[in-house]
């Protein structure tokens, strides 16, 4: 890692990486900033929609949008989803694989990460439909690899509940060596010719079967598509528990991490590289993104009344219908008023720690923490002229080594249009941003050319097609 | 439907429908044709083919692109899936579904037939997917349904084999109540109000949890898309057992159809429009689609002479490959030059008549029949002028009341570009083709405005989402 040095009073830090952040559904992580005038979110079903987030993304050299999803709803809140479907948070939600073709047609650079639910996709499909994503763009997908932790998606699948956590991630480890064994170890770089004149398509002799013969999946077959530009999409991961930790050390290229704090976020990166070193990973190659909110305008007073606006538009409601879903806790059963002090489980820790590290003394009500949750869910949240704004995303990468961000939006696509026209320039001008693309498939654009495929110290590797004595 | 009428020596009959026939890999069905030099197959990986294809069919009015697919490659012709890999025989072989966003993005009308293999893909997150899709196309999805036939398939899937026929069936019956539940029965179609003003972006009394509890699944979970234009996609299917035609009759919108004569396929239109009335449906809401090949040029000798240019690159041993899968016969094990009439099942039956129709004197050796079916895989082939073409094809619709045509390429995009320019024409000319779209759905394109969802006799429409009494 390029080392930090304060600069003519500046922050110097590495370069900074950017994906936006978005779900197939209307609003996302901003609970009722669908209803702002502005915003374009409900028309999540309308192709242009996505197109135009495409566009500008791309505009603002964006390494990627990374699509959110959840296989199910939030329905802690009161035992129901009423709450989550009168307001739209997070529900009705689509399909994000599906958007992705037509963006990649008016882009050339910009990287698609989807989230799939590894427990509900069996593996054959599921490795064949990635790599047809990676033919279409010319390698610029990503996986988020998400295990899934909403009970109501397992009851959509004929389960009860989700599968226990320690088991979900045996399952998941073992689900990766299957789709490595597909995408990296079925056909041989030379295995497709296209020869015309010989009249050969593919040699069969450097294509192979996969057999994985394992404790939940069994596959004894070739995978069904050619190499695609990357093979293995670019790998995400966003777990925080002791085990969701291990397998990003061990799968993820990006992880994505949610915090309140440059203390909270500091010692989790600094695990995270630890753990990649355990792997024999290069810790460098474990790309941190961390979610941020930002509001900017082209003065701080701007900002402040565009953040002021914002917040007529909140919905209490539909906030607390995803904190209960992310935490857990019903939180209908609480009085608005009541200091949160008092409502505690782990999760619920660090939300409380996210809006009270701002203002230590101030004691928050459940009532505030919807609102502000209202505006971009708990994340960090900056707030200011375009100098500020990159003052302090430099800041974040200096004091917790991450090595960029992905940025959410409260009003869309306003939030992202207001970043790439203001705060972009800005981090240029400082040489902490890219000017130009790299050429090539989103890893290469994460990595720097010749990076097109999984490190040789990647867990994956070891699954490469190498051709057998002869 | 509409009488049959002979006009000043033209064969008058109703409106043709007409789909495009095509798979997610090179050739598709004329094996070895990807070598020919104007064939632009080979490029299935690039989007700019299959966008150029959707421009072209609609520029002609078709209906709608049908995308086959397999979930498996063709490994019974000597028993391994060499000669299917050397000459590229369906294989590799994409998922059809992600090349559909960028093509209805081009297009305004041109419909999207998806084939999916019901067994291979949970229904939960399969509806959402067809949901997704049917809205990023404003309502131009098709699904052909299939219940998966290669044992090579099963095999990816951590089976041994194909579930046995007839319970795979009893599957898929209960595979559409599940999808039907969700796309027709859980919100009301007044369910999402997009309310800004009110803040209301669904009514939750408005949306039911669908709660299957079957012998194969269980959902106790609502959709997870809001209702697309069509709700449950417009539904094709192509059994041709008798279990496959009574699933057909049953559930399907279009049936898609092959044989090589009239007297073969007549009795098939005939007994699958008895088996849709036995079911309470609308015998001619059952679209029925018969395979096809066209060779058409400006004069009928340019367009033998294209066939006979096409011939050369045909590929024997790649159409032996599709043969032997077809049929179950591993044709290695015979002398290409033996007579076929020693070759025998069931399947082997109705490719040896496709061959023997045209000249029944013939004694046919494999060799002859892997070149014929290298030029579009057994079914008929139309070669001539525009209006031999059309008199061709008129002629089929008049004798086996079929409704219309999928028309597979031998060169493509060539054999879809000279149809459109050339037979296209001829068929409006003749007041027997549409010269504009109707607006609306796919399924309002079939059958007509107001045709939006499923008919009311047909099976998923009982399980329309009603609202209770209160």
């Amino acid at each position: 890692m390029k080392p930090s040095v304060k600069h003519e009073g500046v922050i110097m830090t590495k370069e900074i990486r950017l994906n936006g952040f978005a779900m197939n559904c209307a609003g996302h992580l901003s609970p009722g900033m669908w209803t702002h005038p502005r915003d374009r979110s409900a028309s999540y079903n309308d192709i242009d929609y996505w197109t135009d987030i495409a566009r500008i993304l791309e505009r603002g050299k964006f390494d990627a949008l990374f699509l959110a999803d959840v296989l199910g709803v939030y329905d802690v809140f009161r035992g129901t989803v009423d709450a989550a479907l009168t307001h739209g948070a997070q529900v009705p939600v689509n399909d994000p694989a599906i958007v992705v073709p037509a963006m990649a047609q008016v882009t050339e650079h910009l990287g698609f990460t989807i989230t799939a639910t590894l427990s509900f996709e069996p593996p054959y499909p599921f490795a064949r439909r990635m790599s047809t994503l990676d033919h279409v763009t010319r390698g610029r997908i990503g996986w988020n690899i998400v295990t899934g932790y909403l009970d109501s998606a397992a009851k959509g699948s004929g389960l009860d509940k989700q599968t226990a956590h320690d088991r979900r991630y045996d399952i998941a480890h073992e689900y990766m060596d299957v789709v490595y064994k597909l995408w990296e170890g079925s056909w041989a770089d030379d295995a497709v010719l296209r020869d015309r004149a010989y009249n050969i398509f593919a040699r069969p002799d450097r294509v192979r079967k996969v057999r994985h013969a394992g404790e939940y999946y069994r596959v004894d077959a070739i995978h069904l598509s050619e190499p695609s530009p990357q093979r293995t999409p670019t790998l995400f991961q966003a777990g925080t528990s002791q085990k969701g930790m291990d397998f990003a050390a061990k799968h993820a290229e990006g992880v994505f991490v949610g915090g309140p704090s440059t203390h909270v976020i500091a010692p989790r990166v600094a695990e995270l590289r630890k753990r990649a070193r355990a792997f024999g990973r290069n810790a460098a190659d474990l790309l941190i993104f961390m979610g941020i909110n930002v509001v900017v305008d082209r003065t701080e007073v701007a900002a402040r009344a565009k953040l002021e606006e914002y917040k007529r538009y909140t919905n209490t409601e539909g906030a607390l219908a995803l904190l209960s879903g992310w935490t857990g806790i019903d939180f209908s059963q609480y009085d608005w008023d009541e200091p949160l002090r008092y409502i505690k489980n782990d999760a619920m820790q660090s939300v409380v720690e996210g809006f009270t590290v701002a203002d230590p003394n101030k004691v928050w009500t459940l009532r505030e923490l919807a609102t502000s949750a209202g505006l971009g869910a708990a994340w960090p949240l900056l707030v200011g002229a375009p100098d500020q704004v990159a003052d302090g995303l430099q800041r974040w990468v200096a004091e917790t080594d991450v090595d960029g961000f992905n940025l959410a939006y409260i009003v869309s696509p306003e939030s992202f249009a207001d970043f790439v026209d203001l705060v972009v320039p800005e981090l240029q001008r400082r040489g902490v941003y890219k000017r130009e693309y790299t050429e090539g498939t989103l890893r290469e654009k994460l990595y720097g050319p010749g990076r097109r495929r999984l490190a040789p110290d990647h867990p994956g590797a070891q699954f490469r097609y190498v051709a057998s004595p002869t």
